[in-house]
């Protein structure tokens, strides 16, 4: 059974990670900015440090140079005896979790924000590892309600069992906000702005909340991550078909069984053959051709969040 | 003075490239495809070769290696002595004037036509070197009758005095083909059909001249590269700004003197101050950000296109 992730003190140690895929233009535009302006990311009670979080995929424009690093923040690879011929993304894994962690550890950061940009159709996302997150939902809530004229969708993204890997794991807490449709390698100044203005609003939380802010409790949806699903492919593994123009752009709309998903390069389009609805998202990213996933299957979640405020602190010991 | 490129003879060796650029996943997947499947290229009277230009960049999904393969086929490159460390689209551009060239010889190809995508906002184009391209020209306005509801663009895009290097400069003739927009590493159906559909258009038109059907004069307008403008960028080189929402996705559309062009991230505006109206493309292409240019300056150039048809073959000397 899983605990909720409720803070007990005020989060001073909070970091805001771009570049963690070198050719996600938002984030690493703004953490590259933030290094040379950094007072914007300052509040009263703390001050959020901007990291570039892979600066080699970021100088050859990639989004890793030898593995992912979002998946590479594992137990396994962090503790494993340094080698110099390891990749280069585990030796970096390493460093930042000197810097942000150690994972686990009380000497972690308190908060990690990692921003991402996608090139599927998804708006404005938080991807949290479980609904226990407490303090993420709350974050979500604050976010959806400056902007209520833009969705904001909190994805669910760890699988029963799996060990996530992402860069935020290595602090206390640390979700990743994802905005899309942009190209790789490209810099759009809406949705640069637009991420700029989410982070201001993150860290406008995290101090309301140092201050002694009492958020009450409420209601919300999520989407919950259940599986991926491959591209049509040859069997060489090259593309025989690609997502359907009926699927394409249409992220976290309901996709119901025997409707289309893919269209083959012989001009069948292929159904969807599951049991019940689901709602994809990622639908068409390219940085997930080489994972073997043309977009994810969620299922959609309703559920309550209890009311969230720093604990009173414990009273004075006695005499 | 440039003379007219009109074709003497029916065109019987004819190429279609795609991976030129290994991210531009319209043209890789095709190619790909009909490397399978080669007789969706085949017409009466010649058979068209489809061609992976760049294999290992495709593998990798990058725009190239070590240099951009479509700058690459210059007279020095391909005349140079051969070298071990010769970068890889060097060694690539010579197998590539073998197959399809030499480069300015009676035994190259006579036509190419070589498939890119683009992430900026410029729907269907042909990119030509000059406007004395007659055949060309004739290519397009086939092509645009077919889809009077989707603007075909003709760009002119040789500099003054610049050789091409591109591609299509080994053959006889070779134009490119330009969709967009598209993220690079991602394969959309609608552009895939697309482009699928103006290469058989474009085979059926070749077919056409072949069998001797004459080809009207007409009037058209075409858009000459004139100069690229780079982004506002910091004293190391980084972006201190970005395409402005003004002119982002506005590619073909009259830039104006005064007109915004730039977002810096310290929030002012750049104002475009030339002297007269250009027409910029590939707005915030991706592919160009490492070239310093985040959008190239056009000039509109109204002009008539003479008569096209195969010459009557000379007479049959006499005794």
């Amino acid at each position: 059974m899983c605990s909720l992730t409720v803070p007990r003190e005020p989060l001073r140690r909070v970091a805001v990670t771009g570049g963690t895929h070198g050719n996600e233009m938002s984030g690493v535009c703004l953490a590259q900015h933030w290094l040379r302006a950094p007072g914007e990311l300052q509040r009263p009670s703390f001050s959020a440090m901007p990291v570039l979080a892979n600066p080699a995929a970021t100088a050859a424009c990639r989004r890793y140079m030898d593995r992912d690093l979002n998946r590479t923040f594992t137990n396994t690879v962090l503790t494993a005896r340094a080698h110099p011929d390891d990749p280069y993304e585990v030796t970096r894994a390493r460093e930042l979790n000197q810097l942000l962690g150690p994972m686990a550890s009380g000497r972690a950061f308190d908060f990690v924000l990692d921003l991402h940009n996608t090139t599927a159709n998804m708006g404005t996302c938080l991807i949290v590892d479980t609904a226990h997150n407490v303090f993420a939902m709350h974050l979500y809530r604050h976010l959806q309600m400056l902007s209520p004229e833009l969705p904001c969708r909190v994805i669910l993204y760890q699988l029963p069992k799996e060990e996530s890997g992402s860069l935020g794991s290595v602090a206390k807490n640390g979700i990743a906000l994802e905005l899309g449709p942009q190209p790789q390698g490209v810099l759009r100044a809406d949705l640069f702005t637009r991420m700029r203005a989410l982070v201001a609003a993150a860290l406008d939380f995290i101090q309301l909340f140092n201050q002694g802010t009492a958020f009450p409790a409420f209601e919300m949806e999520a989407y919950r991550v259940l599986r991926g699903v491959d591209f049509p492919r040859t069997e060489a593994g090259d593309l025989a078909g690609t997502v359907h123009p009926q699927l394409q752009d249409r992220d976290f709309e309901p996709l119901r069984p025997g409707a289309p998903i893919f269209q083959m390069f012989s001009g069948e389009d292929v159904l969807y053959e599951g049991g019940s609805t689901v709602y994809p998202i990622f639908i068409n990213e390219a940085g997930y051709y080489d994972k073997g996933i043309a977009f994810l299957q969620t299922e959609k979640l309703a559920f309550s969040v209890p009311a969230l405020s720093m604990p009173a602190p414990d009273p004075t010991p006695g005499p």
